[in-house]
């Protein structure tokens, strides 16, 4: 028998944003693992299945709780807030999934914060955009600079997750740097704190601004391309570029 | 009283791909205007929804339909397959809303082809990713191309969008040519065809191989980053790099 695995996608965290497939996968299971901030934004609805979690980057040691407990014959969902795959845990299940023969990993995508927090601010990456994290945890901090720089100068939108964190707090502001050796400082830019959860709160800026913000780690920021402007008061980029 | 106007991503296709609150919003609205594909996806669930659509390219057009049936009093939905901000109809709504001062605009965000296509072939966007349109229609075809280098020197997993059209067949090779001026040309890349709806069909291939296929409009395309590899049948991007 095939022990199946679900790694699901939550989107930003409010019931509403997930996907109607993810709810019912998750409705269907008996143990849902996950880190425990987002197993408590699941809530009451699901308070009747087993829930199981590790701290902080111990995300290896989850994957093994959900392979483990697919094997004692349960059906198993591993949560992820976003999507499952952007910066999320389905690589690192499929890595593991060769030691359990019997296992089938299936993924749930769901909605990343590029997506929701662009929304919030009006219509950001309606064009060619990167996503980067500026996290140098698991990616030598040269890659993001040069990563930083690419897009910087190939004019794409960005949506940039991890800007900040307890350790590294001048993060953004190296970003930000990098960026303006290309980009005017007057760049219309955004962030997004706590999307779609309390407390959320977005901001327009100019990049020449946001590079003296401090932000946490809930926090997704947003760089427009050229074409980008302020549209009463939303961050617009346009769907293309004025061909002769 | 403000005219309100929801512009919904639906995702992928299938009803189950739908974010609950973008559910929400169509089953509360009266008029739900679209392209007449995306409108036809919706099925039986809308039936008692009056549904107005324009042609392909007569997005203007959709757009101030909504507004105008907004200002009649009507719940107007306008549906964008995907989400509403990639590539999709936010922008041109928020352009064009300063024509209707009473109408306000708000976007539900849903899961774009990038992170459905994903989820099929495994995890290829887990890392930094870049999003690039190879539709020319309102893009210089030189920008196009410096964003491919752009994204190919920096290591960036890649997402392709319109990677053809009955007009210019020929822009997948093209873009192939350049991604291989940098890129090996046994990089892993893989696409969808059809995501989440009737004749889906997922494909792994090298870059080279890539570049011979005739692929259709409703196809998304994905590169892999450096580390990309195939596991189990499966395209899977590392959560980082190996850090001395």
């Amino acid at each position: 028998m095939s022990e199946k695995i679900y790694v699901v996608g939550i989107g930003p965290g409010s019931r509403e944003g997930m996907t109607l497939e993810a709810q019912q996968v998750l409705h269907r299971a008996d143990v849902i693992v996950g880190y425990p901030v987002y197993l408590a934004l699941l809530g009451e609805e699901y308070a009747d299945k087993k829930m199981l979690s590790t701290p902080m980057r111990r995300e290896e040691e989850r994957c093994r709780m959900a392979f483990e407990e697919a094997h004692k014959g349960n059906r198993v969902a591993l949560v992820c807030s976003g999507d499952a795959g952007v910066y999320g845990m389905a690589s690192l299940m499929y890595s593991i999934a060769g030691e359990y023969p019997a296992a089938e990993v299936e993924i749930i995508c769901g909605v990343t914060a590029a997506l929701s927090g662009a929304a919030r601010l009006g219509a950001p990456l309606t064009h060619d955009f990167a996503v980067i994290s500026l996290s140098d945890l698991l990616t030598p901090w040269e890659l993001i600079e040069k990563r930083l720089r690419a897009a910087a100068t190939a004019d794409f939108a960005m949506a940039i997750y991890n800007p900040a964190s307890h350790k590294r707090p001048e993060h953004l502001k190296r970003a930000c740097d990098i960026l303006l050796e290309t980009i005017d400082g007057n760049r219309v830019c955004g962030y997004v704190e706590n999307i779609g959860r309390q407390g959320e709160k977005s901001v327009l800026l100019r990049l020449d601004e946001l590079r003296n913000r401090e932000l946490n780690m809930f926090t997704t920021v947003f760089i427009g391309n050229s074409s980008t402007a302020i549209i009463n008061g939303k961050m617009i980029t346009k769907r293309g570029y004025h061909i002769e």
